[in-house]
């Protein structure tokens, strides 16, 4: 049977459809989500909760030319397919298909980028100033989340928001969650929902009772009045926005497409800065995902009729550190735990259960996390801080100013450092060793393995400084999580193997593909040695120093930018003691990474065995060259 | 006559004193800090308005048990000078003298770290934390301005204390400032005040009306009931933190020392997050700096009986850069500007009034500047957002997320670059290069003088990209300002002075010891050329790869950290193209610098001409060394 959703090629042939045809579409929108990210894997929860709104915005607006910026951008997958992109759709988050998040350079109906969170505020008041410096009159609308709502910055634009007084629609898509439950003082107050039947009745009542009062000082008539109005705002989530200038709209049932129509239709005739908060449901209409919206917030593919995993998951890094942390926190009463809204994500969740007194999560906060990680540091505890690689980049001047001007031992878990995969570039991890290298008294650790960072956190917990260790996205290498946790001292590197025509200089879980290249070259009669530097900061001058002036010739390896990565490290490092040998650096080039398979674009930029062996190849060919001249 | 304050050596001492007494010492504190900012300089308007808070906190809780956090810090000298740095306070600012900012390693008094905005609240929170997780029993207060609640980061933290619900003070100190006059709808909303009286007068008011009533439906009545609390708080400023699980208190004269001590006594029994609403003045007690606080928020020495500065200012960069985007903003009507509430300090006040329509005040809100800057960029204008390099720290997100990654035209004015001096580490701008130069699609800039900071900012609004210009704190150098502006092309060096016996590679105005430096050299027979790379990114490959080899010997020479740094992108440049010549970097090593006089620090740094020199001159010997050995 032909379905709908095949004669929409974009928001005019939606235009074309009934109001009362629009649930049918919603539910075959759901199917193609359902269908490709059981498939595909990607952001399934978010997504299926913002169908209606999705459908209704591009119903009642025109854009491209009427602005619509979706936070954090997860949720938009019905605006791609309703956005001329429903063929597309089935490449979700594959090299060179569609993109998981909104992307401006993919279609003009994306109209912002969008990745990390709580950003479409300001994006949209910066749109709005822009419209209305141009005089035209558009419509600008961001779509943000409760959960979003956390951050500062979405404060931030709320703040400037009602001040400046433009045209600038709000959608509150308020589900309860971020990722994981919503916490803060804030989402309790969302939680106070009065149904829109409710309020109206309770404003009915007042109005009876004011017009009841036989005889009443004026002053006091006058104030019943204006508090009538109050009153319910009061009572309702309003409260808050109308304090900071909005005018507040809901609660709207979200998943009632004809109500959010006719909503919409209204909206854009006012002035001013509006608040629409919208009810939805998380997962709605996939019953697994609705049942625990958290492990369906991202997933990888999945068998639709049960909602399982069609892979077993295998070990992971986060779950290795998960476990490590749990046995670290059991023997030293001063390890506490700190996430900002993912402890599913990080591997805290199992900490939250056995140990919630030491257990914090702060919300889409990581500002915050970072400063009260600093609070409870200076007061004689070591919070372990576990967070996204790209999402510290939020916190990057409260590493500065409140951990490590301090001095405080304050523990970073870099999780989902390096290439993450399919989410892409706003979420790639390959900046971490560039922005935290150059901030004084700060550690900067990566292990080679998953046992390695179980030393690394048993160490760092007792170094009393800040320090990071960044660890990959993914299924993790050497497992030999049983015995002992061995001390590491800050900067001791380790030789792997020896060699005398040249030297690798690794750091991470670049180690692995180093040892193949090595092996390789040394079957192509070129000995090299190869040293796991653990440290990016401090570097083991020392050691780095001897084999690099007796190998001849240095090929460092990170999964990093390679401006002012640990490559750079070593280059400084050999320029401070005046040592020169000829070196070449593998890492990120100075350009953003698409999304794609984590391993397909590891090798597109030059991070695997190959790349290593040809570095190497051409150093040593060089020297060679320099030997026979003389 | 023998003073009140002669007798303060300590907290301890303060409790001799009468409730009475207070008023007194309260003005002896403010004489001794007139007297010494008049003669140091420093931040004057703030602290001046914080007398009595400082009194009442010390006078009743038990520091340094009891934790203060005063945010900012900048209002925190009256603290300093009853917490043991009475006699020290005449040092303020100085080289080794007391620190303008709370600073643990100086005071245990001092509970944390300030200098950036708005960190209090989470710092404050983790303590509390602390606290309770030892089963300790002290206060924690934090001492927040209502400049500083715009920022995102003080919202995230009342957000999660609302949450919490650990006992904690929040003393929000409102004198309807933050640097200049404060913006935001959360403004606007703190000044819907009510005094106390007619507060209590409207209760009042309200309970006689609902016992008058005669018969009323139950359910209307349970309402009334409960509304008439919510209707007081609706009507002030509590609403907003009442919302968000704080007990609201106030609004309290903030200079009636007498009250505030009873309402601290008071408040210190409470259970929960209690918020404290402190109304005071800006520049209390000093006329000149209470009708112009904006001026006397952070001033040079002046004389005492008029409030004049004692040196007549000089032109400085922000004067440079204040009157050159008024030009190009007359000729470009792209060009639009944007501050985070400094419109003076970044000289854009003289925009603000010629071009009210295309200039922003964001509030203290970094992150939301950039991103709301984002917003304008992708919609075709070119917003010139100004920011103390320092204060970028906190945009570091932004600046990646919603301007790189959309490779958007933002110009981001970086002023306060490299050493401040006086406000020491925790407003040094000696990170920007490192933090923003492995960003993809980042264009960063750094004129030698002020002439060329008018070409590249006529450059940088014609470069259709991210561009960062820094330049630094103080008096100009290069002043030729009249001639029309000159295009520069992204990364175009200029030789400035050939020689063969090294390569000086400049950034800045680091320029200018680096030519004294060659001068001296010649002298000794060193033929040095000097180069004024301009671009820490791109850089001038082509030119520094020629001069570099035939010079054979290069110093890199940067106002800026030596960790991925200017230096280091030299380096990186000579790996990729594998160009070995010796090479040595000057800059600022690896740790904070203190405050002081400016040029006193960049001196202590290496930052001057002897450096280089010395740096050249190692160099040289060391090629001289290795000829003779052939």
């Amino acid at each position: 049977m032909k379905k709908l959703l095949d004669s929409i090629n974009g928001p005019a042939d939606l235009k074309r459809l009934s109001v009362e045809e629009l649930p049918l579409l919603a539910s075959e929108i759901r199917e193609l989500i359902i269908d490709t990210v059981s498939d595909k894997g990607g952001h399934l929860a978010s997504s299926l909760g913002a169908v209606e709104i999705a459908i209704a915005l591009q119903y009642t607006l025109s854009a491209p030319d009427d602005k619509i910026i979706w936070d954090v951008g997860h949720q938009a997958y019905a605006h791609k397919i309703l956005t001329g992109r429903r063929d597309g759709f089935k490449t979700l988050r594959q090299s060179g298909g569609v993109s998981g998040f909104p992307k401006p350079s993919e279609s003009d109906f994306d109209a912002f980028i969008a990745g990390h969170s709580s950003t479409s505020i300001s994006a949209a008041l910066g749109m709005a100033a822009a419209r209305d410096l141009e005089g035209k009159k558009n419509a600008v609308v961001a779509v943000i989340g409760d959960g979003s709502l956390t951050a500062g910055l979405a404060f931030e634009g709320l703040n400037q928001a009602g001040h400046l007084k433009k045209n600038l629609i709000v959608v509150l898509n308020d589900n309860e969650m971020s990722i994981s439950k919503n916490v803060g003082a804030l989402s309790q107050f969302l939680s106070r929902k009065l149904t829109g039947r409710f309020a109206t009745n309770l404003k009915k009542d007042i109005e009876t009772f004011i017009k009841s009062i036989p005889r009443v000082g004026n002053r006091l008539l006058a104030l019943a009045r204006k508090a009538e109005d109050s009153i319910i705002t009061l009572l309702t989530p309003g409260m808050l926005f109308e304090g900071l200038g909005f005018h507040y709209i809901g609660p709207i049932d979200g998943h009632d497409v004809a109500a959010l129509v006719a909503v919409f239709k209204d909206v854009e005739a006012l002035e001013g800065p509006v608040l629409l908060h919208v009810l939805t449901t998380k997962g709605k209409g996939y019953l697994p995902a609705e049942e625990d919206p958290a492990s369906f917030h991202g997933v990888g593919p999945f068998v639709k009729a049960t909602g399982k995993p069609k892979a077993p998951s295998k070990l992971s890094y986060t779950n290795v550190f998960s476990t490590a942390l749990l046995e670290l926190a059991d023997k030293d009463r001063r390890v506490v735990a700190i996430t900002a809204a993912m402890p599913e994500g990080t591997g805290l969740a199992k900490f939250a259960e056995r140990f919630p007194e030491r257990f914090f999560d702060v919300g889409i906060a990581e500002q915050h996390a970072l400063t009260f990680a600093a609070g409870l540091a200076k007061e004689g505890f070591v919070p372990v801080t576990a967070i996204y690689s790209t999402f510290l980049q939020r916190a990057y001047d409260q590493v500065f100013h409140d951990v490590c001007l301090q001095n405080l031992p304050v523990v970073i878990a870099i999780d989902r450092a390096g290439i993450v995969g399919q989410d892409g570039p706003t979420h790639h991890g390959l900046f971490d060793i560039s922005f935290l290298r150059h901030i004084p008294n700060m550690i900067v650790a990566a292990p080679k393995d998953a046992s390695e960072l179980r030393h690394m956190l048993y160490s760092a917990v007792q170094y009393n400084r800040p320090v990071a260790i960044r660890y990959p996205r993914g299924v993790c290498i050497g497992v030999d999580t049983a015995g002992p946790m061995k001390f590491i001292p800050p900067g001791q590197a380790e030789v792997l193997k020896d060699g005398n025509d040249a030297v690798i200089l690794s750091i991470g879980t670049m180690l692995s593909p180093a040892l193949v290249a090595a092996a390789s070259l040394e079957k192509a009669g070129i000995k090299t040695s190869v040293v796991n530097c653990r440290f990016a900061k401090p570097l083991d001058a020392d050691l780095i120093l001897k084999v690099a002036s007796s190998a001849g010739c240095v090929v460092t390896v990170e999964e990093n930018a390679l401006q002012g990565g640990f490559g750079a490290a070593v280059l400084e490092l050999l320029e401070e003691h005046g040592v020169q040998v000829p070196l070449k650096r593998v890492g990120v080039a100075d350009e953003f990474i698409e999304h794609g398979g984590q391993d397909e674009l590891r090798s597109k930029a030059g991070l695997d065995a190959p790349s290593i062996e040809a570095a190497v190849k051409s150093l040593v060919a060089l020297n060679r060259k320099k030997k026979t001249a003389f």
